[in-house]
């Protein structure tokens, strides 16, 4: 196919669609090759992949509220659904020239999704009476290559579905149909609270966030019915985690990452009216997952160890091979620190490296000045 | 005086000095046309100035420590003069064509300042017997228009001196002359807390820092005897106050402002070997700093007021008349809050309003959309 084609796909002019060819990524899956939007651009998704001919439209970005009772009218006019947001990595699943593929957030095929997914759960019968479906949700739990969280009942790896999307042109299911359809291909999907009134609607979230906080999971994402609008929301617990996270690799997280949870706990404090009590109860956690962490990497670097991202798989052992190579294809360090086999399966705890962090705090340890 | 004289004077070349020019600032102080060099810049000091073919040299930025232990032998070979560092405004002053003039930071005159100093100290016979010194010290107190923290036995607002150079060449007195010097000329400076061998100066360092720690004091300037090398280090109180402040003005303050001072007590609780306990408690003191002075923030634009830096000064009326003449050719903006006479002197309450910190509060507690 030639570019003509996809720009008409893409729903641009082909002026644009020439700005925007020279900021593809170009790629290969198994003798495949694609390129993707590997991040924002005006007018197209990023993630957006093109391939064969066709197109699998990225996943957009979820705007966020920091304030639920004002929020929530500012974006939605009627009805909003409530759903749950987890904790994991997006993927998006289509069929491309025949092939069940799964794409990263960015738009690279991951070779590891691609082969879970098919052990997971079984899209076939949805793909043969949908080829132009694009199945979107997150892969979650504690054997997980990206992003690895605890959840009841998870002691692997998990798909849960949280949106449906024409492939091409990213249009969505609304909610109900697509909580059906799912239902009925008996794909698992992440839980629905419930569909509420936008002037209600902040008050019938507070105490689910509530409830979510307590069992340390992520928070929700609302949507309006035909599932066009979406709004996220976080718990206290998501933005902790997340902190804790950040500041055991102070150097390679984004300063803006950290303060934008800061932030969001400002907000809720506010909103939630809390007490001194609380708001120092909230301080108190919120100090802790900054600097336990931090002491904790600095600890690690002291001893002569190095602080990464630490994950654990288990897959086929040709899935973590392939899984491996697509992670050291994009750069990183791996270090095996574990490998075994386990009924069939095999069993990696691998530690992505990070440069900065082990690097800045070693230096600052043996005496690096600081010029601010 | 024209510029081939400056480019001696800076020590530098005529085309060094031609590169330079170009980003001087051209400012005039009752008259006196006069130019400085607002920010960093290869070669020549930030502050320096250039005025009637004499040049007033900036005040070196002076590194820090985060780690003493390691950072002290790494910056010194042999004696350590360990002098308190005080938390005010940093000052020069120095007798220029025969007038008195106090400089900030940056290089401009502060017509408040050079009126204050002489209120406040007679510096005439050291300029008398050395025209070429470069008084440098801090103006510290409460009622200070930048700056303000007390300190016991300060009620309004104080010089402390802690440096001498050569005004030109910026060359430093060694520490023990320059504090003989000062002391003979009756000037007020900061205090010496020891000189040490490198070898013990951590440890010795280590008991001074807690007992400022404990008097919500900034820290110590650790100096080589002949001032030619300086470090700094700082408390616990002070990250704790400077990102109190910070998250109390979230959206004006810098990022990485608040991320170096996280990063200071992340390396303090690990050289100073802290258990468990004490580590949680130095969290829960950084949580509330950050959170409780945000919530304050939040909850004033939420009140309808606004959040902004508070000041009070007290001077005579003339005085305070060009101060906030001089904040307002800045382009701050000013509200007077109160402005009253005590004992002759004029007491003025201001608020320097910031915007975005306003702004953006209300518009997230307005429902605005995070999009990140």
């Amino acid at each position: 196919m030639n570019d003509t084609e996809y720009h008409k796909q893409l729903g641009i002019g082909e002026s644009a669609f020439d700005a925007l060819e020279d900021h593809l990524e170009h790629r290969t899956y198994e003798g495949r090759e694609y390129r993707h939007v590997p991040d924002y651009r005006r007018g197209v998704e990023r993630g957006t992949v093109l391939m064969e001919g066709e197109v699998v439209r990225g996943f957009p970005k979820i705007p966020r509220a920091l304030v639920l009772e004002t929020g929530i009218p500012e974006q939605f006019d009627d009805r909003v659904a409530v759903e749950e947001k987890l904790n994991g990595y997006n993927v998006r699943i289509a069929r491309v020239d025949g092939d069940q593929l799964a794409f990263t957030r960015s738009g690279m095929v991951c070779p590891f999704t691609t082969r879970m997914i098919e052990r997971l759960v079984d899209l076939e019968p949805l793909f043969d009476e949908h080829p132009e479906a694009m199945v979107c949700g997150e892969m979650i739990g504690p054997e997980n290559p990206y992003t690895a969280h605890d959840y009841p009942g998870v002691e692997s790896l998990v798909f849960r579905a949280f949106d449906w999307r024409n492939r091409t042109s990213g249009e969505p299911l609304d909610v109900e149909e697509r909580r059906e359809r799912y239902e009925r291909f008996d794909v698992p999907q992440t839980q629905l609270f419930g569909t509420y009134d936008v002037d209600g609607a902040a008050s019938e979230v507070r105490p689910i966030i509530e409830e979510l906080d307590d069992e340390g999971r992520e928070g929700v994402v609302m949507q309006s019915p035909d599932g066009s609008t979406q709004l996220k929301y976080t718990t206290s617990a998501s933005s902790r985690g997340d902190l804790a996270y950040a500041f055991s690799l102070p150097f390679d997280y984004g300063q803006e990452f950290m303060f934008r949870r800061l932030l969001r706990e400002g907000f809720q404090t506010i909103e939630w009216d809390e007490n001194d009590d609380a708001a120092r109860e909230r301080a108190h956690e919120l100090g802790e997952a900054i600097l336990l962490s931090m002491r904790d990497a600095i600890e690690t670097v002291e001893d002569g160890d190095s602080v990464g991202e630490r994950h654990t798989v288990r897959a086929s052992s040709e899935t973590v091979n392939v899984l491996l190579e697509h992670l050291r294809d994009q750069g990183l360090q791996l270090e095996i620190e574990e490998d075994r086999r386990e009924d069939g399966d095999r069993v990696v705890t691998f530690c992505k490296k990070v440069q900065s962090s082990n690097d800045k705090i070693r230096n600052y340890l043996e005496g690096q000045i600081v010029t601010e």
